[in-house]
């Protein structure tokens, strides 16, 4: 990257750290969509901010008659800066260490979103007017489980029409190999209620008296087996097999379970997995998770009450074809069965479905190839985050096969304080973006 | 009671409410046990400060050469006052409104405690000088579950040698019928804690990491089934089963489970019981309880997380002849041999054993007639309270009968903000505490 687009890379994330546009504590957003249509302007893009249900999503085009056209999607909202004491700087002041820039937003997402407005200017100073359209669909609710992107895709699918998309994440691994990601997981988050009394009680009415923090224990400890099987009628029973190209990527991603078992403390994962089976059960299975479970008195000491009321939070993360609605009603249906009718099931936020793109698409291949030129080494092509997004209607909706490359890296530390990107991550990301966008509309490198 | 003896009544309890002697905070005991001193020197009795490894213990005496003795257990200390803004009136200034006296601790146990003392003082005007023994043992810290009672007694099992005994509670039931109770439950608390992971994580990886909410909820929905039987082998096998005696006593307790279950908002107890079923689990069954489970978040909205670490509290009420230490040792056993090796299992206060008198004693029997002659209605024969006390160092150490009764009532909000004793029970209760004396020691009532 030429020193003056490191420049103006580091000046417009400074810009964009400076607005605390944090979704949760509703404030900013409206200063930073602002700052971002300047700049998609100045790039000579024709510029909206479309209002939805709620904060606006901010789009952007230049099209090209009769050239294709590259969709991206990013997100201008950033998760609360808090813990602040453990900010090395402040998080809404961008601050340069060791070669990293240190931000809230720094990586997720304005980095990212920095890198690829980067990306279209330096194509343009390598080839003058570029020959294929530019769309960006930049929303401002990612950190909230993106409520309103699936209407929005839907009402707007011509207006978003594209050819190609690249996702709002992406980086290397903890080997500083570069990452193909080709699909998220779906996720539908529950809250499970109980009530077995109108106030909480002496424990020596323990003999007549239910028990809610047991009750919901044995609601909850029904629903999944020791290795993390989910043990809800039906739950597998949409599961699309993985396709032979994806079962090889899967087998071939680089073992990394063993650097991660040292990194969290954990001596054996779920099933013994390791190698390829740790990488098919997270790229490929779905599951259920308590996020967590709170009943009666947790203070020091002993406290002998009988607890009323119990709360276990719960989310699904699932695979194609699974429909989160669908399985919410099973895990409804499965409580009935077994005999929990008094535990109140609530969707805690709105869904997300899965969705994966084919590995094999010559835009991915693109990608992959264009990673390995900008890494020096081969791209990991991973068919499935372990996360989820709004991927879906995206892939669904506008047909895109979407490409997951960008700036990040595993400690990036990412929705945590002293969030940052190391500049060596943004010189070759941001160039393998450029790469993957000439490969894809064969303009040759210049000399 | 006469005039002046209500007002000694009053004006004694004033005197120890006004010493905020919670345990729990630390504060308020050696004043409490220094007025109590006062007044038990004021009774004529030979008294001491006895140091234990926590709070001393008041132990009071004046023996009758030839003559039986009755011991008195009662504590000084209180629970804390918290929260105090639901209290109408201030918790440590003894307020009287609608007939009653207010205050913490002016049921549980200071005004036990006062009526032990002003039933002396009638006896004494009603015959003179007592012709048997009285000794109180009155300890600081039965609210923190009387760590140090056991050695006490032990350690001093001469110089505590009485005949009968009686207790620091009682009252009536919310018939106003008088209870006398005849035992208690012992009671085992543990915490479980479970740790999975070095740190929590995204939830991402729940297809790899162990949850430890949703393992801990495994571990302890195990323990029970639904209708509360406790699933740990051997936990029954020490049951005594109830004599015939004991078991008429429960068939005889008059139903008021359904006017608990219309209070507390139960429409079904547990395995549907009703009458003497219900007095039978209350009375006679060991149980099991979930005090608090907590892991995870719990916040408003959702926060995909995988906990790394989980807790439970419980307790056991266990009936004789059950054991608590070797209670948590089978529940170590049973966690182990169900796969929760993992599962930490921690003592978290001095275990007390159960304990129980024979309801016929003649002891008791002189009891149940005193109750009678005072309230004008039949004495309610309580085999056992649900609730667990130091009990058995006196039953099985001492090898005293003991007669729970006393001056309470079901709404005296023992524990709680605007804890008070209505001064008909006050009246009742103290004469029946010397219509027993009298009846055990053969005095006639002045004419």
């Amino acid at each position: 990257m030429p020193p003056h687009l490191e420049e103006a890379y580091r000046a417009m994330l400074a810009r964009f750290v400076a607005i605390p546009s944090v979704g949760a504590e509703g404030r900013g957003q409206s200063e930073m969509a602002h700052a971002l249509v300047l700049e998609l302007e100045a790039l000579g893009l024709d510029t909206h901010a479309h209002e939805t249900e709620g904060a606006p999503v901010i789009f952007a085009e230049r099209r090209v008659h009769g050239a294709p056209s590259v969709l991206f999607y990013n997100h201008y909202d950033v998760q609360p800066a808090d813990p602040l004491d453990l900010w090395e700087s402040d998080p809404f002041t961008l601050t340069e260490r060791d070669g990293s820039l240190y931000g809230r937003g720094a990586s997720d997402d304005k980095g990212q979103l920095v890198s690829r407005i980067i990306a279209l200017r330096w194509l343009r100073e390598r080839h003058g007017d570029l020959p294929f359209g530019v769309v960006f669909v930049v929303e401002g609710e990612e950190e909230i489980g993106s409520p309103n992107m699936v209407r929005y895709v839907e009402e707007r699918r011509e207006q978003l029409a594209a050819d190609v998309g690249i996702w709002e994440f992406g980086g290397v691994d903890a080997h500083d190999r570069p990452l193909l990601t080709c699909g998220l997981k779906g996720i539908a988050t529950v809250d499970l209620s109980l009530r077995t009394a109108a106030m909480d009680l002496h424990s020596a009415n323990g003999p007549v008296v239910q028990n809610a923090a047991w009750r919901l224990a044995s609601a909850v400890a029904g629903l999944r087996d020791e290795e993390g099987r989910v043990l809800i009628e039906g739950f597998y029973d949409r599961v699309r097999p993985p396709t032979d190209a994806e079962r090889g990527y899967v087998e071939a991603t680089p073992r990394d379970d063993d650097v991660f078992a040292e990194h969290v403390g954990v001596e054996r994962f779920l099933g013994g997995a390791t190698g390829a089976e740790y990488q098919r059960r997270l790229q490929l299975e779905p599951t259920l998770n308590v996020n967590g479970f709170h009943s009666g008195y947790g203070g020091p000491g002993m406290k002998t009450v009988l607890p009323a009321t119990a709360l276990a939070k719960l989310d699904f993360r699932l695979v194609p074809d699974q429909q989160p609605l669908e399985i919410v009603a099973l895990l409804h249906e499965h409580l009935e069965r077994e005999g929990f009718s008094d535990v109140v099931v609530n969707l805690a936020e709105e869904p997300e479905r899965p969705a994966r793109v084919d590995p094999d698409d010559p835009w991915l291949r693109h990608a992959a190839d264009a990673l390995e030129e900008a890494y020096g080494t081969p791209a990991v092509v991973i068919v499935s985050s372990g996360g989820s997004g709004p991927l879906h209607p995206f892939v669904e909706v506008l047909e895109l096969p979407i490409a997951m490359i960008g700036v990040s890296y595993p400690g990036s530390r990412v929705h945590s304080p002293n969030e940052h990107v190391r500049l060596v991550d943004v010189h070759r990301g941001t160039y393998a973006t450029v790469r993957l966008l000439e490969r894809w509309a064969g303009l040759a490198p210049p000399d």
